[in-house]
């Protein structure tokens, strides 16, 4: 928040009606005391800067044209909607606590506000879901209007093309902005980024650009848009008719806009609110406008960690930290690539967050960035893998969600040496529901032929990721955010024996199987259960959850009257569930104590450690429950055993 | 098989070599002969009829222009693909048994054949397939052709179009055939479609295809077609940059050619083989050509069941057999609409194979058929719940995995009241692993908010159904391909109490909990288990499998030594998963014995009955398993009893 809020414009927004009031020439003022509060929260909290510093005109100017709730703004990924919420009623503390506990969520979010109208955390759905606005609208009678605002890069996901391909056949009324600022999360890729640009710099479109201005300007104010339109349009056919690509959607095109002039996007919205066709604005923005140092550093200003507002320089991490496994992960990819020229790495779009910047740099040969492309991503890796290439598909966990029929009907069926590096397995806190990986292990389970696995630490995921380009079928490997346990780093990677867990602590009286990053809590489980409780409690490093290991845990089952499964993911279906399986396939009834996510989806909070608590799983919740289960089952015994 | 099959040219075709050494006026009585073998078999064993007949002759000038398996061709979905086996050395008895047990599968498959490159099942993959085989070929170095091979409704889903987005980026070399009829399943939808056929029909194109057949006429056999494309490119240049929407993607665009006319086919492929540029080649195919009713009912035969050659009707079914689940879904769904203008319908191009024809029939402004676009399908049935429509997304299970992501992050996420019913839950038998709808419960279960049922007939599918289109949030209904029990369909629907099972006998010792079509299965099992292993068996029907009848299940589990669970499911994270995580939570050490699929892909087969034999499924399988897993507790309990 700024030093004198009441000072402000800003500070007396409480809504659209609030921002229409203004007069045209305060909106400059408003433009930059959005831009200073913007830097300021995402300084000190991280965020999306880089896209939110673009479309401050743009939001301006929709909340002029446009009457949010009435009139409804669906946004693309919803990364873009911090101004959104600052002319919405949520500044002030709220919006300074964003991406925290308490505060506004990093994205849009149904619940938090009716101005709303559809949540995101995705790319590429904004269209598709306004086309089903607009078709309801359709349907009651109703008269509002229904806007999509994609950034360029929804042009590379196939969602937003089937939406296209559906928009003239489902409504007569839907306005889409091209947010065009050429960068989806690295800087865009693909054949429609290179139309766009011609389209932007072509001296063609900027003529008929030009014209709709004229058009305006000859017209005395409050002539019927509707008029002015058909004259337009009548004028202007020879040019337009299917010239761009969007017309050939049976989308009518305006642009491009510069999309820091405020009164060129009123005045290409309102000319887009009376138009009986559904139109696409292409609107020219630039990513991070207002922060030099996210001007000149668009990747790494898209999403933001906190950083220093004057200078841009990264909040340095406290000394000592361990490296993150994603920069484990990009280091070992790019080194067996090296002297491996049938390893490949893919991403999609996201070259800085997977760790494959790394790759890209010093094998640019054996790097892909497809854009926002999971399902491309994925097959294509699919294709190169039936001709001897070990593609390695870096996609977080949440949004191989999006390529869910690709694993299993192109890559898994066919059996098909895929590896599939599964980043943000488990919480990613600041940002949400929409980015938590929290159901992988269940839709990847039921999959035949995948080898599942998870690391205790940076050592072993380089160790797993050596492993999995040596399967003769699919491997999928998931980490969490964030920094490792700083294990070191051996010179040789071990290849591991498939389904084989490790113990680490031998006990026998419950062992605990835990996966991966719960690995470390479950040594300081035991070690606490052995002190309060006086219970022997052996650990098991699960690493694979398909296959898992049934002889050790038949083995260990046999003997120990508990076992406790620690995974960070949900419990239906997940880690516990697996070892559930197996001991029922083995008639062998061990008692188990499973710990994992509830069946809700998890909001978004300060930290791991805050949310965890709040659901229950803080280590003393933990070191509860199975203490009383080991209690509850001594008592059981005792009874059994006294009658 | 032909009667007298050494006189016919193709039974002597034992590969593409011999489809080479053909003299082109041999060739037509080839194209009929393969229709003739076309005909004979799918009227006898089933299959895509439609799309084979319409690709007779393109897939011959295929194999005589290009060198398979050298070259290798993707076809799209690969239910296109019957006539490419014909010629690869797969007909006579294997494709006379084929979508038959030991017989050709109906689709393409690696396994099968070093001639069919990528298998598939679904729409939309071989383009993107396609850009990685092109893609390895290029950095290894190595010289042969990819050709993708898809249908005009490829290019209805998101993943062509991903792809589209990134061929220039990754190749300069591949050849993109669109092979355009006019149908998806049904009859083809949306902007691209219109698109298409405006560029049939538009003399410009048309003369630039008579253009490309001069510049062949006008220079002698043998010159370097490089030199005739480059001359060609320059003359041409002026028409043809980016004014077809494929050459906004960086194709260059060739067609439209009579898919028909293999003189001209054989020209145009020969002249794509020596193009330096990405190309596609716009091709005009009948579907169903060479047998009237397939002509004139393109929906039905585009995957028909078996027929009679000679008039086009259905082999009748027997009388007496209950209708097909699909069709009392679609009464339903049309019945509910009638009368409540808020339930919507939506299909992804297959109106008929899901039931939805009625409603598009009867109510026809509240059915959409998107094409095939299920991530799209979603999205948009999200849009719609938002404004307090009650959508229906009848999408069959396998598919389903398309729109996994919107599932999660747009519809349960923000807990939006859409209805999935997803037909072919459990085996589609002659289709084989691509259509066979095994994972949806493991994928289903995780996600929170869902409710996930499954009806035991055709009766308790209109309550689910009139139930879900009472849930506050998502409800997905599954249910198995082909005939329901046979039960009458009450007047009034009723509301079923959310996550009730139903108790339809009562047992002491054992209780089957059974899951839609495996109740009547149980019901036998249980009368069997009394009458001749002497035990007392109860029978559920589950009904939920989220949220499980936890009570019920619990007061059970308390009172008799072993529940057995039932499902048309794969095993792991399955129905019966969610009934020992149940148990597990409330420490009931009640055995189980779960009875359900595999861990493995299940092939194509000749009926549900010989697949679930041969996985030990049958009847006489499970009543050994559950009957020796009785003893195994009897004497466990004896030999307890005796320590």
């Amino acid at each position: 928040m700024s030093s004198t809020p009441s000072a402000t414009l800003l500070s007396r927004i409480t809504g659209p009606a609030d921002v229409k009031a203004l007069a045209p020439a305060q909106l400059p003022q408003l433009a930059q005391e959005i831009r200073d509060e913007l830097i300021e929260v995402t300084a000190r909290n991280g965020g999306h800067i880089g896209p939110n510093l673009g479309v401050v005109e743009l939001t301006i100017a929709l909340h002029r044209v446009f009457s949010s709730p009435d009139d409804q703004f669906v946004f693309d990924v919803a990364h873009q909607g911090y101004v959104h919420k600052l002319l919405t009623g949520r500044q002030g503390d709220f919006f300074a606590k964003l991406r925290k506990t308490g505060g506004a969520s990093g994205f849009l979010y149904r619940a938090e506000s009716p101005h709303d109208a559809f949540g995101a955390g995705h790319a590429g759905t904004a269209l598709s879901a306004a086309l089903g606005m607009a078709t309801a609208r359709d349907l009651r009678g109703s008269h509002e209007h229904v806007v999509a605002v994609c950034g360029d890069a929804a042009f590379t996901c196939g969602i937003t093309l089937e939406a296209m391909n559906n928009v003239v056949g489902s409504t007569k009324r839907l306005i889409v902005i091209l947010n065009d600022n050429e960068w989806s999360i690295a800087k865009n890729v693909g054949a429609i980024s290179g139309y766009l640009n011609r389209l932007s710099t072509s001296p063609t479109y900027n003529k008929l650009h030009h014209d709709v201005e004229a058009f305006f300007k000859s017209f005395p104010t409050g002539v019927e848009m509707n008029k002015v339109y058909h004259k337009w349009k009548r004028e202007t056919k020879d040019f337009f008719v299917e010239s761009s690509l969007f017309e050939k959607f049976g989308l009518r095109y305006l642009g491009p806009v510069d999309g820091h002039n405020l009164a060129a996007l009123e005045k290409n919205l309102e000319f887009a609110r009376h138009c009986d066709v559904p139109v696409l604005i292409h609107v020219l923005t630039k990513k991070g406008k207002g922060l030099d140092a996210a001007v000149n550093s668009p990747e790494k200003f898209h999403g933001a960690s906190p950083f220093d507002p004057e200078t841009g320089e990264s909040v340095t991490p406290i000394p000592g930290t361990p490296p993150n496994y994603q920069d484990v992960f990009g280091a070992a990819l790019s080194r067996f690539a090296r002297t491996n020229p049938k390893v490949l790495g893919i991403t999609g779009a996201m070259p800085a967050g997977t760790g494959l910047s790394q790759l890209a740099k010093e094998v640019p040969g054996q790097f892909f960035d497809v854009g926002i492309a999971e399902e491309h991503a994925v097959l294509f890796a699919a294709g190169l893998a039936t001709k001897g290439f070990r593609p390695v598909c870096a996609i977080y966990s949440t949004f191989l969600q999006r390529a869910y029929d690709q694993v299993i009907h192109d890559v898994a069926l066919q059996n098909l040496p895929v590896t599939f590096c599964m980043d943000r397995a488990g919480l990613s806190p600041n940002d949400g529901p929409t980015h938590h990986g929290l159901f992988d292990l269940s839709y990847l389970r039921c999959v035949p032929n995948a080898t599942v696995m998870q690391p205790k630490d940076e050592d072993e995921l380089v160790d797993m990721l050596h492993t999995s380009l040596h399967l003769p079928g699919p491997g999928f490997i998931r980490y969490p955010r964030g920094a490792g346990t700083g294990a070191p780093i051996k010179n040789e990677p071990a290849l591991m024996p498939i389904g084989q867990a490790e113990v680490l602590k031998v006990g026998t009286q419950i062992i605990l199987w835990a996966l991966g990053n719960m690995v470390p809590e479950a040594l300081k489980l035991a070690a606490r259960l052995e002190r309060e409780a006086g219970v022997s409690v052996g650990v098991v490093n699960a690493r694979f959850v398909k296959p898992l290991d049934r002889n050790l845990l038949l083995s260990q089952a046999a003997v120990v009257p508990l076992i406790v499964t620690l995974e960070d993911h949900v419990l239906a279906g997940g880690f516990g569930s697996a070892v559930l399986e197996a001991l029922q396939e083995a008639h062998c009834p061990t008692a188990v104590e499973r710990i994992g996510w509830p069946d809700k989806f998890v909001e978004h909070g300060s930290s791991v450690e805050i949310l965890r608590a709040s659901y229950g799983l803080a280590p003393d919740d933990i070191f509860q429950r199975v203490s009383d289960r080991w209690r509850g089952l001594q008592t059981g015994q005792k009874a059994t055993a006294d009658v």
